[in-house]
């Protein structure tokens, strides 16, 4: 059965909601209120997790521990996946220190640059190795996902290469579409679509008492 | 009548759809088309747009150019919108050098840092400012948007302080979940989001040619 990708979207919300309920001691959470958690309808909720087995009682609630434990296998969160960052710059160097991949299960391995003044440094343990040795370097050790950091007007060639490395996961950090061929999957952080929406809202609701006290 | 979240969330996606199909030269575009650039039902699509007023004639699809402006309008694209960043590390500096912010109408006008060493450095045109002028700066001249860049355990107290400033609109690049009163919205970047779909895929998709030619 095909699951639809914003099923799939959910998921990782899913598993952030069950794991703050958690932490705060929580063992059953009813789709009413993981609902109101996740702004979507508890129908929506009890559809999403149909896809994949039966989860918690008629009228009891979902176990919080159990249903973290079973979307965290259905994701392959339980495990650990190797990443290639390509693209050394202020961006790279960044994406390289984010705190947030490391508890998640996803670990930095490999980075490049094509820079010869940035090759061979180390940065957060990684020697930076040569970008014209990507598809040598990755094919001997492959890694799960490849991390798109290089400007813009290069970065469907990192592309095109790291899915000739049989990549299947690319996040991009470029501001632009990409192409990748089917099986492939591509991911692209886009600052400016959460902007564009939030403008939405600037635009058409009143403004904070705050702002009204400044104006 | 309050329009759902989601759905403002989808507007910016129908822009980039049907700025894509004017640059290919696309006088009109039906519903089932648009549907299928995005990955969403035509019935939907119709159901998104309904909350704005009448788009299209029945059976004779949507003018691209009419229905572009329009939605520019509905979301606020057709104006600039001013933006601070908060944290000018090695983050702060790529997104002060992201390109895909100004061509979309989103400009940033002010940059603060709170290490005596950054503070005065001139980086893309801007004078890093002092942050803990913060807000005596942004009271004197606003901004619609407050960038967060800084490191996770200090993010929630710049949001606070963004929000007393009268900051209505807040993205945050910290990898902690955060809270905003009502009245303003806060988007997170989340990579780990991503990738825990795509994990998903991984784990659960059979390799592509090129990967089971590799192993």
């Amino acid at each position: 059965m095909e699951i639809p990708p914003v099923v799939i979207d959910r998921l990782p919300l899913y598993t952030r909601a069950l794991s703050t309920l958690e932490e705060e001691g929580r063992d059953v959470v009813s789709s009413q209120e993981l609902g109101t958690l996740l702004g979507v309808t508890p129908a929506q909720i009890r559809k999403d997790l149909s896809y994949f087995g039966r989860f918690g009682k008629q009228g009891r609630g979902y176990n919080v521990r159990k249903l973290l434990d079973e979307l965290h296998h259905i994701l392959g969160l339980d495990r650990q996946w190797r990443m290639a960052v390509i693209g050394v710059g202020k961006l790279g160097r960044a994406i390289l220190g984010y705190e947030g991949f490391g508890p998640q299960g996803f670990r930095i391995v490999e980075a490049f640059d094509a820079d010869p003044k940035r090759i061979g440094q180390r940065i957060e343990n990684l020697t930076i190795r040569d970008a014209n040795d990507l598809e040598k370097t990755l094919l001997k050790n492959p890694v799960d996902v490849g991390i798109v950091a290089v400007p813009a007007e290069i970065a469907q060639n990192v592309i095109d290469t790291l899915v000739k490395c049989g990549i299947r996961a690319i996040l991009s950090y470029a501001p632009i579409p990409a192409r990748v061929p089917p099986g492939v999957y591509l991911k692209r952080i886009e600052p400016v679509l959460a902007l564009q929406s939030m403008a939405y809202y600037l635009k058409n609701s009143p403004r904070s008492t705050a702002a009204a006290a400044r104006s």
